[in-house]
């Protein structure tokens, strides 16, 4: 049986960086990285494409754009492929190639590091293995690998700035583990039912506003005035905002975002559980006026969701 | 030996709630709470105090000064305080008073639950014993009190929308836990070193701006520009803000900000873990211009605390 044919598009991150004066910087490039774990291409040829090279803190919808076009320019040559990516923006990345990538019908599956490739403890190579173990032997569609879990490319987080098993699963089961070198897919996951399709247009004019106590309405309205065309509230719980006459009453910045054409979408601070603003008096009240629930997706998966709905 | 003497400030809260045709809404009255869990006044003398009525949605600043203040006026008079609080910005209300009341030196432990007191299921009663275990046979300081965990005031936040367990312990070791009826105290809390102090002044001209790709430094000028005198960004990881030319770079607003006497204090996104703004090239670069690291603390401690520094 031919070995399969992985292409490997490398982005930056902690993965391919170096000590410098300043701090870390990317400075290694995909091939440097797949170089340090030799037994990688024991079970599949691989192809690495060095698409950018950025700390992902600077990646921006824009660069969603770059992998999308390149995973699909390459989708029919290749049997799966595999993303190194920085790890504070990865969860954005993988929910915009989600959505980006409808019907994708083979694996894509983003990694990284929490330390840099190549340091004593770093977890680049368990990732990288991982990250290939769902390439090479999991289900189409779009993963996030890290720290021995397998995540639906719609439902990660970061959750740790420090700990190896950075990443969480938000509100979906995981798509599988690794471990022991192991490859263990957890759910039955579907094939994709349509044929593959690619969004690439993205309207960023989309804005996150997290609801603390103190914070005035105003702040909603301005947004609105400086165009954004979707909101994203992060309310409280199951999507409290409050409502109350004195001292902070979102209400009037509802009707006024509604009259303004700016969709508002509640989703919550909360890490877990997603949000039911069927509930509450006060999630009830801001449905009246527009507010669209968010249900189970995170920040993270609205973000790049919103921007495509926008495009449309 | 006489009954410890309990206060309890009833604030309302979906412990507090009952059903309407709109939704859960606060109808009961502490006292009607504490009816029902009768085996709480064997230990103890319990006086209750209804401060507030209201969903936890709606507690602002205002709201941490009337308990701050209701706190301090009766502290010479009672052996511990349970503050029963509605679990939406229970953590808020949490840190707030971890601060206002400096070397408080009775328990103060706040509480409430995810199902309204008397419904099947409910946790309130177990919750209420949780907090009272602590109040009684526990350390001064403030802490919050939920789903079996005793939590510092200044390290709690609400984790999930819908479990019991729904607060976690961000960055310190839980203060104890409680089960099978039995308070286990983890910490070797230290004793108050200094006198009581009340500080109940609030600048609430204080923002949280959470970084998304996307985002445009411009949003954090306006907030310069509207009044804010202290901004929480919620960066990436240990703390990364875009400040790459294009399309993103904040480093012109983090001036701005600075010239105009907004300080700008730097938090995670991530749960765990904290910022470490010395690692990354992007970190060294902000604090050059005068970016603050908010080190190990949550944005609902680094809220509460930087309205006091303000008003100092």
């Amino acid at each position: 049986m031919a070995k399969k044919r992985i292409c490997v598009l490398a982005t930056g991150g902690t993965i391919a960086s170096r000590p410098t004066a300043n701090g870390l910087m990317p400075a290694l490039t995909g091939a440097d990285i797949l170089a340090m774990v030799p037994t990688l291409g024991e079970r599949c040829d691989i192809d690495c494409v060095q698409l950018l090279q950025l700390d992902s803190t600077n990646l921006q919808p824009e660069h969603w754009q770059v992998m999308a076009r390149a995973v699909a320019a390459r989708r029919e040559q290749y049997d799966a492929f595999v993303i190194t990516h920085g790890t504070d923006t990865m969860a954005y990345s993988a929910a915009a190639l989600y959505y980006m990538l409808e019907n994708m019908d083979k694996p894509v599956v983003l990694t990284g590091s929490q330390l840099p490739a190549g340091v004593p403890g770093t977890d680049a190579e368990q990732n990288l293995l991982t990250a290939f173990a769902a390439a090479l032997g999991g289900h189409a569609g779009v993963y996030l690998a890290f720290g021995g879990r397998i995540i639906y490319g719609n439902a990660a987080r970061k959750l740790c700035t420090r700990q190896l098993t950075a990443f969480g699963s938000i509100n979906r089961p995981l798509a599988g583990t690794y471990a022991g070198g192991r490859l263990n897919w957890l759910a039955n996951v579907p094939a994709p039912t349509g044929t593959f399709q690619l969004h690439d247009q993205l309207d960023t004019r989309v804005g996150v506003l997290k609801i603390v106590p103190g914070l005035s309405p105003r702040l909603l309205e301005y947004m609105v005035d400086a165009g954004y065309r979707a909101i994203i509230l992060e309310g409280y719980g199951l999507g409290g905002i409050p409502d109350q006459e004195s001292p902070a009453n979102f209400l009037p910045a509802f009707t006024y975002a509604q009259e303004h054409g700016c969709r508002l979408v509640c989703t919550t601070q909360c890490t877990y559980d997603g949000v039911d603003m069927d509930s509450y008096e006060m999630g009830v009240r801001a449905q009246q006026l527009g507010v669209e629930p968010g249900g189970d997706l995170t920040t993270e998966a609205l973000l790049p969701q919103l921007m495509l709905e926008l495009a449309e």
